[in-house]
């Protein structure tokens, strides 16, 4: 089926598990040690800015680190080369190079490559440790790659991304105001920490985000009257983020189902199904994320239908 | 088509950008400096406040102030002038006077109004400065006219507005009763902080809201158990608001899918859907706030019926 | 209609204004008179606690409770003796004094007894005070009979109730393991707040509900852990209330946008909708608190479908 | 009808009162009887830990719980006895061994055991009297035998397990960063509480979750305005569990009624509803949990359609 049958293995070995629901086992193995390297790098990075540990196991969280990179490198290497396998766009007109180009420009290549590229610019250019380090923690979005439920969880903030940027300045709208309105009534009661606006915007972010750390509390009673209408609207206005992702998530769900329901009614108009076509919709269930009982249902009232009930009376519509 | 060519051609570069979907340039850069403006008179505004920058650019904030004023008088000036060109009001029987107030009257003209009148105020009559420099936050709310999202949240809040005024009341008066309870439980032990009712209501508000400062706490075992039922109670009642506003969230989206299903059965009454239609399906998705994958969806199912398949069986309803 | 007329009179005036659409008056400043002497009441009662309002003002305080108990009385007498003209319950075959004693068992009316009877109590035996203050608040209870949307919430919270209960209670079993927890690992390094597992609850509490007022805090790594997972389990529970009276909010309004379909469906059996059947669709509307936008649109599809579109492609079902 | 009427009896007794829709009082007392009997162990054992109780009551308190585990022991053994007995897997082909050997691996089984084992390891082998102690807290989880709700809450968990778990570890990570980021921050200011990351995952952990204990606050004007960033970023992924948890809840309740509509639909085939197709409707309506009032609309739209209305334009679907 390929020309290059060790390319063709690598690229099966390397795509997410999800994708394979056969279930290769080395596909697999490969999966579950990636995520345990990545996990043990997220803790070796927090370990190593312990000063004793520092002290201590220096060398061996920097031997760990190096191996890391050297792996990680390997990996990012690698599915650069057989990425041109990848099924849906190997038949497409483009060169070998412009596909790897295009899979470097991926979002989940590129951070394949800044949990790497810190490591190579630190050794040839005299960088500031501080930044590179922080960049390490790229490592930790790989994981991404390995969980259906954080892909869906990232469609539904990156769908909802605009109504929640709205959200956003909303709240810091309502920040600034009552920012405004507790400098003017508590500036002279407490000038060293509502001195100003924006020292007085350190208030109102602890209490409308309902933190309360209580290093900034009014004192005055119009101070606490004010703080109290306002801490009662941000109540309301939190709500709203809760709001817009729950209905967003209950949204992707529903266009989801409706899908499924489709293609299961294409399935069935010859009339019944087959075991392919079971084997079909399963494979169609896991893709859309579908709950296995809810995906039952839908069949089971479809297929009641075309058992000759499809007397106007009986349009279960699931909706 | 005017007989004013400038009035007309201001009216065009005036309206927000979202009502112009054909997006000219002089439209979209006065939209563009405007907003740039706005943030910065708000960001002025707070470091003005701040001693130390005070003293130094003191002059500079005061002329950056003069100059913001002048351009929002502009601005409003020539919103007043050219607002006649509107062509929802353009051919009403009304006189260009009453055309005029009526846009004067409108909550968008006063809110830009009362962003400059406060500097002309200040100049004729001896007013206290703290209130003129609270209400040139006013100017925030300007930003409201670009955002097609805070328009949405403004929507569902002044829909929901009796509703969430309701469950403040409710939120008002077991404060009141949260406050009054443990007032007589720990006037004795703390009857600095709890020594009156309405000095307990700090503790009630700042208890419910899950804010928790930890100025007042209450020390008695009955006192602490009271604040543990209080707390419970007021955690169940605290998820109200989020619930209303989510559901009024999610039925706005109701509305809005179905209002776009009557406008597509519609543009499809002869059978076929042509460039035109759906350029005008197009307008309508957005006047309508829909997210594009749902619209496609809906588009597809009742093409799908379109399509003979118009069996009872095939009610893919979308509800 | 009724042989009392002055009865009949008393009891137009004093039912609630949101059963009579039609608006009278005397009904309506009646609601307002009572709804500001009730908020009155609540803050008299709040004053007296503040020493210094006590001292000066007591007298003056003491007339005015005196005064709305007396308006109070006559309300709760009138209410007693006009309640028979409830056209609900008029031609029952019960007797006069049945339906009176009755009324004296509905919630509201109890609500209205226990606003008085404390005053009267105490005048006669030499009970607490204090008992008797707290149960001056029941007189906000009261605004209750005002206000729609505070029907709506106390019915979804009655709906619920179940639900909530068994939500709560797993927050408090939580709470208990929690407690457990934390007292083994804290109890010997702060031995005066995680003593034992009751002091150890309340740590628990301000925990679990976010609350975090900062006078108990974990100090040990192990109490670190356990109690940052606690507080993410804890943070997902939390949502469960908030879940549950949001579905519930959805599953009401879906049921009354359902009623309000069937009765005008029933409506237009003739065909068409006469100024009669709007009147009437109008106050249905109202007494289910429907949408006006809403409420328009399903009329609208009704009648569409009525008009000659009753093809089965055309099912706009509202779902 | 079975060979040992006192096992069927025992059997009938035991069983939790949701499954005896009949209510046979033997078996709702020995329900209450228990139910008393863990909440009485649970405060017994609370108390055993306040110092002053212990030492007062310890004896008494030590003889209730070895009477507690006696019930308990006989209660375990009793039902692994008469767990035969169950209708569902009672004709089964296994041996009365094999039918007890599977109870005794359910989940409930196995509570009721670690709920007594410890007591008896106690006393032959010399174990940690700590962990026997925690262990004892497990009686707890045996109320959720009794209540409908708690399962249901239990299942909308299970269900949701896997989204819940993505999302947690979405805010471990976005911690992660946080703390990261604070670290590099804060560090030199407050060595003593963001001297390494681990430290800092502490004050992260408090400020995602808006505990806000305040003992670690950041104070340079960076830490304050990267503190402000992620609280707001927080608040949003915040929402996910609540959001997740919701749409989980509304899908439940919808492929209920979807059953229920099924049942009645089945029921109605022949016609009209019989007084024993009542009984059964109302049997299943308990065991989904649903709604009485949403319960009957569902029949009466059904049997509106019965009774020849089954025109097109009538499908009032519930969806």
């Amino acid at each position: 089926m390929s020309k290059l049958p060790l390319r063709a293995k690598s690229y099966r070995i390397l795509r997410p598990y999800m994708e394979n629901q056969a279930g290769e086992w080395p596909s697999r193995l490969f999966d579950t040690c990636l995520i345990v390297l990545i996990l043990a790098n997220a803790i070796a990075m927090m370990l190593e800015t312990v000063p004793d540990i520092a002290h201590r196991w220096g060398t061996a969280l920097g031997i760990f680190d190096t191996l890391s990179v050297t792996i990680f490198t390997i990996e990012y290497i690698t599915r650069v080369w057989c990425c041109v396998e990848n099924p849906e766009t190997k038949h497409a007109e483009k060169s070998l190079f412009k596909q790897r180009l295009h899979y470097m420009l991926s979002p989940m290549a590129i951070v394949d490559l800044i949990a790497i590229l810190p490591f190579y610019l630190g050794m040839f250019i005299n960088l500031d440790l501080r930044v590179l380090r922080i960049l390490r923690l790229t490592r930790l979005i790989k994981l991404g790659r390995y969980s259906h439920s954080i892909q869906l969880l990232w469609q539904v903030l990156r769908n909802e991304s605009r109504t929640l940027f709205a959200a956003m300045s909303v709240l810091v709208i309502i920040m600034t105001f009552a920012a405004t309105g507790i400098y003017y009534l508590e500036r002279e009661q407490q000038p060293e920490v509502f001195g100003s606006i924006p020292n007085a915007m350190w208030w109102a972010l602890v209490t409308l985000t309902t933190l309360g750390y209580g290093d900034v509390i009014p004192v005055t009673p119009m101070g606490k009257v004010f703080s109290g209408l306002v801490t009662l609207l941000g109540v309301t206005l939190y709500a709203l983020p809760a709001g817009i992702l729950s209905s967003s998530f209950t949204a992707q769900l529903h266009i989801r189902r409706e899908r499924f329901r489709a293609l299961v009614n294409d399935a069935m108009a010859d009339g019944y199904l087959t075991d392919n076509d079971y084997h079909h919709i399963e494979k169609i269930r896991e893709l859309l994320y579908l709950d296995k009982e809810e995906a039952e249902l839908i069949v089971q009232l479809l297929k009641h239908r075309q058992d000759g009930h499809s007397e106007p009376t009986d349009d279960d519509s699931l909706g």
